[in-house]
């Protein structure tokens, strides 16, 4: 059997029971590390688990597969996924893969950002389609993003925004000469998103991302607890004013809120709100919410 | 400490490590009985976490959470709710109460159907908003929800529609004498589902949902491996046809398909289809996907 197994958001402790027993066993076990990170390192599951765990970088998941799938016919293979399994398009191709050499599989679904964004505060329902935000370079600032923002506040929707992450690129020079020399990960801050919208805003200037009047949620390490987790709710402005610390240690997203706000989320939410008097002040008078 | 605790999608081996060692540590646990369902009872619970489970039902959580609470400042108490627990509005409720009562909470995320929907093979980056689908009766067909998939669908957006579920309702008589005597629970079927949709769909008749050539996916019990799994994917009138044990086991739910259909999505999810070639003729010729 080949599983494919969600390990949920922050640490070894959130796997479930299902997935940790069809750990134990496999013959190997890989963890995918690129699109998205624990709060621990491998070391820490390998003696959770007891076993080795063997890194699968993109190249190995995307285009190796079959030494990943290797033998799982007959005995049983793992593969780990920070979040839920169907967070990424590359595991449906590895499961294609499978299904092609007619290897049974079993996904083992876990929390993701896509639906633990809930804790702060903003119904699952509001939301519209998920959007990721990549790092800006002098030469290179796609702007689709903008596009389906918009959308989604043409409806009144929420917008979850997946901030960058950057792992094992290499430099332009080292990739000219071939060397298999990797730049040290980065993750987007809350900071540089919101500085990539104002600047798309007023490059577009459709009026969708106002820096005073447009409410956002910083989330950082949903699901760890009062030491990780962090929540920050404010204006655009708010939040870019914000020291980096405060929004917590990646991976990070950013939710855009959409005028469809009840008054439920503004009190929810209002609770992790940087300025709680403006948060409602702009609730009320800009998304026109119905607060006491 | 106050845990809301996520117990995933199917059965006692979906709660996550973390999620058992709260409940372990707790001296009540109650069990959230009336948005969804697990696959097991109560009774498999209590024996597996070896001690009570006390159900709690909407009048319970809803305007008697204190009683939920009682204590909770000094001991740990769990409330256990199926899938995540910011599925439904009602969980926000207990926690802004617990915060009112300075009682410290915690969030144990989990799977729930608006991330594991991606087990289709339809990428969760292309779902608009989610969309609630209720029971019509005789003189009540309310079809705002017609609208939402409109939203959605405009701009090319899949959605998940979550089916009915009527637990512990009480029948006209009953409610009108008072008497606390509750029907048997009923779950919307994918074909009652589907029936509602193209009867609305003949009242506003404004080409949303076609039979013939809207595609969608039946899901149920996902997550649950393939012994109760099933998801069932063709056009509206593919799907109507099906025997209702087709489906599986409740609790259900179906995605209509947004035109934004990538290739990758039309395999993968082809996989599900009642009938292979038509899924792939409609997404070519409809969709205007570009298949080989």
């Amino acid at each position: 059997m080949f599983y494919i197994i969600g390990l949920g958001l922050s640490d070894e402790k959130d796997i479930t029971l299902r997935g940790l027993e069809a750990i134990k066993s496999s013959s190997r076990v890989y963890l995918e590390a690129y699109t998205s990170i624990l709060m621990i390192d491998k070391d820490r599951l390998e003696a959770f688990y007891e076993k080795p765990v063997i890194l699968a970088d993109r190249d190995m998941v995307e285009t190796q597969s079959d030494e990943i799938l290797h033998r799982a016919d007959v005995e049983d293979v793992s593969l780990l996924v920070v979040g839920d399994p169907f967070g990424a398009t590359t595991h449906t191709d590895i499961i294609l893969r499978a299904r092609a050499l007619r290897i049974p599989t079993r996904v083992i679904h876990n929390a993701s950002i896509m639906n633990a964004m809930g804790a702060c505060g903003l119904q699952l329902y509001n939301f519209g389609q998920t959007v990721s935000l990549v790092f800006f370079t002098d030469t290179w600032k796609p702007d689709s993003f903008y596009d389906r923002v918009k959308e989604n506040a043409s409806l009144g929707m929420h917008t979850l925004l997946l901030l960058d992450i950057k792992v094992k690129e290499q430099s332009e020079e080292n990739l000219a000469r071939g060397r298999k020399i990797y730049e040290p990960p980065r993750y987007m801050s809350i900071p540089t998103a919101i500085s990539q919208l104002i600047d798309t805003e007023s490059t577009r200037n459709e009026g969708i991302l106002t820096p005073s009047t447009t409410l956002a949620i910083a989330l950082s390490r949903v699901g760890g607890g009062p030491e990780h987790e962090r929540i920050v709710a404010g204006t655009l402005e708010e939040l870019l004013a914000q020291p980096e610390e405060r929004f917590g240690e990646p991976l990070h997203s950013l939710v855009i809120v959409g005028k469809r706000l009840h008054h439920l989320e503004v009190e929810y939410a209002g609770e992790y709100a940087v300025d709680r008097e403006n948060w409602r002040r702009v609730a009320r008078e800009v998304y026109g919410c119905a607060l006491e």
